[in-house]
């Protein structure tokens, strides 16, 4: 620690692997930066990996405030959830007005309301933002969304615009809007990751279950989608994984690890608040349903072994020819995972008036983040062309770039449907497209019972108002 | 009216059609029964409709509070939310320590945790009840299901059994157990329901897009599966739906209804607490998604001029033994809906403390409620025979009746995906299966990418703990 300065210009509170990458990476661009946390420990991890930079770690809150430059920046990096309302608690007595804090965590977007509210009646300025990276997209480039009082913004712009990850030279750092905008945006994010990863999951067990790829030719399918229009971050990584052989033995680690995916929660509170909102995203909620069941084994186990006469087939086919659909699948399920985002956040946007700009979303998500991917350029260029899209889906050129997959993926999940392989999210994914294409659904058929058992009136076509019929005689 | 006691043994807070009803069954079994309602109409509706039974309607709350005998048992029938807590407010300086208190609607479970633990402080007892069967079934005989202290359950239960619905001469209620386990059964009940609307409701999609059939077709094969294994409530009343005439013309009301379904909440409600369980319920979800994503007939239309090429196309092949695989198809997805949430309540059981028994609880349901079937009789057996069984697929009968299902749903997916005719909740019942029978699960590849980008470290098959891996260099 070689500190050449008094004041700092931003403060970081949890000194995390998280908070100590973020911190390095603005003083990698010459920001003087502070960070606070109670474990002696993480203060001198941070001053030690500091080095010559202008870093400086404090144990006491009350000299790490006072080494803050007004009006205060400060970032906490700390667990969701009650630990988030403590640090608010001890520190609020210390901040003036005008003072900026940050919630850098996935708190849950209703909490992030309420200490908003609780900050601007002490004439604090709350910000919930979302960070997503990793540690590595913290350490040298993150995409984040912050949401709060624009004006208060400004004094973060600097840092955040610098720190950030860049695509063509442009940082993946926006104001998202107001109040708990940058974390409700964040969680969406979150969700459509869960959506793409299970489907890339689903992907796996489809090469090895219904063509019986071995692990090296699965992993070089990964690898050479990820040179196609099919490039991401998790494409990427997967590839890796596909690589990377247990210490010390010739298999994959892979093959090693359980196949039963814990979840820290964003992804169930992306699906729960959809259904708040009537905004239907039935990848997510697939893919939220499929961790839950991931962990029962033993059950999973006892039911595999009753229903065993109908196990896996291989696919017959020309291999090429499926993977070649098998590619087209995925691309249509990747695009339908980010429709049901965009409209989710659409929904939310008119709601909770958060007034959100979608093409500068789809724009801050190009790098960094864990969903960075080439499709979301894509995105960005639709809702460029239109603010107002109503839906990604309705965009004239995604149109064209779905239609040509719709024979990959109608092929595929047929496939997966004769061989009882579980692709739920693929055909959740196909379904909810061809309901959302339908003109006319079945839902009148709903209406009418609702109607019928629980007198809940219908509505008629071309007609006002709500109406109620005795359907039947009294039953028995 | 002609009451002939000064003391009535049971009372109604809540005069509507639901209220009254209850109330009159009640007398028609020979209890002498009061009600109150803030509405003088109400009041008035009920003293006529009790003609000389031995029911009285009060508008004033204090005399109705002093006409019953003590421990008072006083059941609510007011809209969820504020009303009931209004209720209690007004009614608990009036009451006495053991009377008892009953909620009969929908409220969230939530929100009867709380008011248990509210009134308990006071010395009062209240109870949650879910009552299932609409207008029809409180008149003539509900399925419900109330939970509380079981001790003040003795008051009310001659009552109850007396109006409950019978089969085989046994009465369609129980006590559930504990605190909210009442109204918590009832929302997955309701949960269930959701699931075999949405069913049906694909059903008649597949009938009519995919197999061009007309209403009098469609009807009939309802009509005709509603004589087999697939009798149920739902069933019945949608072959009715199939029979009406819109007043005045020659064709179904339901061809003038709109394809827009709305609901009251409880499904979304059971979708959201069975991810806060960890039970995954991917039917009910998607039902859940399919209300809402009706809702958007604009958008709906729109999509459907773009993505018109690839138009429902006709089904070909064998009508028969289409429908008869059609008929496989529907039973395997009601038995998965059942299942799920059967699940459900296993995972709420341990959960909360409930204590449930899932045989009792499929014993109330074989009547008056709107999830009645035949198939109940099936799951009241299973759970009859192992009141431990850990899930209703594990169960040796039920087992063979999937088997035999499994060519069918198979089939009709198989045709839907390929003819571009959404069938989003059938895709899920069949996904879910698949991937539950699945002792291996790919999930294993999810805790990889988690422990990738996250750090979130990941568990190795046959070792204890939990480990970290740095999977690749670091990336640009």
């Amino acid at each position: 620690m070689s500190a050449t300065t008094d004041k700092y210009a931003f403060g970081m509170i949890g000194l995390g692997v998280m908070g100590r990458s973020l911190l390095l990476n603005m003083a990698d661009h010459g920001y003087a930066v502070a960070g606070h946390d109670k474990d002696a420990g993480k203060v001198d991890s941070l001053n030690k990996e500091g080095g010559d930079l202008q870093v400086k770690g404090f144990l006491d809150v009350k000299e790490f405030i006072k080494s803050l430059t007004t009006p205060r920046a400060i970032m906490m990096l700390v667990p969701a959830g009650k630990p988030v309302d403590s640090v608010i608690e001890e520190l609020t007595p210390l901040l003036e007005k005008g003072d900026i804090l940050i919630d850098g965590g996935n708190s849950h977007f209703t909490d992030t309301n309420r200490r908003v509210e609780e900050l601007e009646a002490k004439g604090l300025h709350f910000f919930g933002m979302g960070v997503s990276g990793g540690e590595e997209g913290a350490r040298r480039g993150p995409s984040m969304m912050p949401g709060g009082d624009k004006d208060a913004y400004a004094v973060m712009q600097p840092i955040f615009e610098a720190i950030a990850a860049k695509v063509d030279g442009v940082p993946c750092v926006t104001y998202i809007g107001p109040g708990a905008s940058g974390h409700f945006v964040k969680m969406v994010h979150n969700g459509i990751e869960y959506g793409i990863m299970q489907l890339l999951a689903e992907t796996y067990e489809f090469m090895k279950k219904g063509l019986k790829m071995d692990n090296a030719a699965m992993g070089e399918i990964f690898a050479t989608w990820n040179e196609g229009r099919l490039q991401s971050f998790l494409l990427d990584i997967t590839k890796d994984i596909f690589k990377f052989k247990a210490p010390g033995t010739d298999h994959l680690l892979l093959d090693d690890i359980k196949d039963e995916a814990r979840a820290k929660g964003t992804g169930k509170w992306t699906s729960q608040s959809a259904m708040d909102l009537q905004a239907p995203i039935p990848t997510v909620d697939t893919a939220v349903a499929m961790r839950d069941l991931s962990k029962y084994k033993a059950l999973r186990t006892k039911a595999a072994g009753i229903y065993s006469t109908d196990d896996h087939q291989a696919i017959e086919g020309n291999k090429e020819e499926i993977l070649s659909a098998l590619e087209q699948a995925f691309y249509f399920t990747m695009i339908i995972s980010y429709a049901q985002g965009m409209q989710m956040l659409s929904n939310a946007s008119a709601e909770y008036k958060y007034d959100l700009k979608l093409d500068e979303i789809a724009k801050i998500w190009r790098g960094g983040c864990i969903i960075r991917s080439k499709f979301l350029e894509n995105i960005y260029g639709a809702y460029g062309k239109d603010k107002n899209l109503e839906h990604l889906l309705l965009d004239g050129d995604v149109a064209k770039l779905v239609e040509g997959t719709i024979p990959g993926i109608r092929k595929i999940v047929s496939a997966a449907v004769a061989a009882g392989i579980a692709m739920p999210a693929y055909s959740a994914s196909l379904s909810y497209f061809d309901a959302f294409r339908s003109e006319r659904m079945p839902s009148n058929l709903t209406q009418a019972q609702r109607d019928y058992f629980g007198a809940h009136t219908y509505e008629l076509i071309g007609k006002e108002g709500t109406f109620h019929t005795l359907w039947a005689p009294t039953k028995d």
